[in-house]
């Protein structure tokens, strides 16, 4: 989506199967069956609107909606985070944000106040908050996971490098910067050998 | 590696491998098999020791030898990245950074002064830099990557949301948090419809 929103951006209207794989790097028959789990998509022998692709995809994904997001651990790497302008590209906004420390509680994070743990539950059940961030410290991040998910949450962007725990039906993203670190090391040593 | 350093820090010694498993939130199926593709760990009928077997990966990984890494794309994203100080924890150390920007080109980043990007490949291979971070615009990446891969890296943290094509001996990591996000949102929409 954010590939063809760039071949917009330079007005490219149509574009053909093979140019557009080889813009995204991907292979043709990848592209295909990616896009053929969503229905049938472009014109055989003239190719894709890009605009209209891009909206559909916008579609597909859910992006054209608004959400609401909670984030848990207003520390050094929340408070990054609750300044990260990405989220309003896809309609996502922190609208609540918390952490135990005391010294963070009643602290401003982008638009929001830190609220105590404690209102954790109750605030995020009655916002109907499906999206929430952990990045908390390791050691608090399954806690903080259950109580989400009590709460009705449903995706979880996980910023810890814990295996988070959660029951079918909740979806966990991980980025975890050191891990990918850790997997370049252990490939370069290899080559450097 | 960073979970048996948590058990080292609470004083764990010995570890079963039952307990292991269930700490980590991985079957201990999987566990086994990991951890055979490097050789024999643990005793039977005892377990793990923490602080041996938290050794001995690292070794694998290779994160107890120090790696100099480079830095192109100096702007607010490769600014955040140069204060970050995980980096120091895998013993790695931004030695040059670098842009294309007459306004960024100078400046300090971390402990190191920004280069202008011309200067990329000849100090990179000087250096005999192995890992780079590339935090440009996406329309910057593919290039730099290639320039990267002649001056002799082999692993690259590819913070742009184009998919880099490299020969067979680099790898690419890739961190992207708007494609997490955008895979949050598609599964919390199906969950809430």
């Amino acid at each position: 989506m954010r590939n063809l929103k760039r071949l917009e951006k330079v007005g490219v209207g149509i574009i053909s199967s093979d140019k557009i794989t080889q813009f995204l790097n991907v292979s043709s028959v990848q592209f295909r069956k990616d896009l053929s789990y969503f229905g049938g998509f472009g014109k055989p022998g003239v190719g894709y609107e890009v605009k209209q692709l891009s909206k559909e995809i916008e579609n597909i994904l859910g992006v054209n909606q608004k959400w609401d997001i909670a984030l848990v651990g207003a520390g050094r790497l929340g408070g990054a985070l609750s300044r990260f302008e990405g989220f309003s590209r896809f309609n996502l906004r922190i609208v609540c944000a918390f952490d135990n420390n005391k010294n963070v509680i009643g602290k401003r994070r982008g638009c929001v106040l830190v609220q105590d743990s404690k209102n954790l539950k109750k605030t995020v059940g009655k916002k109907k908050i499906k999206i929430a961030i952990i990045a908390t410290p390791v050691e608090a991040a399954q806690n903080v996971c259950d109580e989400l998910v009590n709460a009705g949450v449903k995706g979880i962007l996980n910023f810890s490098p814990l295996v988070l725990r959660v029951p079918a039906g909740v979806c966990v993203s991980n980025v975890d910067m050191a891990c990918e670190l850790e997997s370049l090391i252990y490939f370069a040593k290899r080559r450097n050998n």
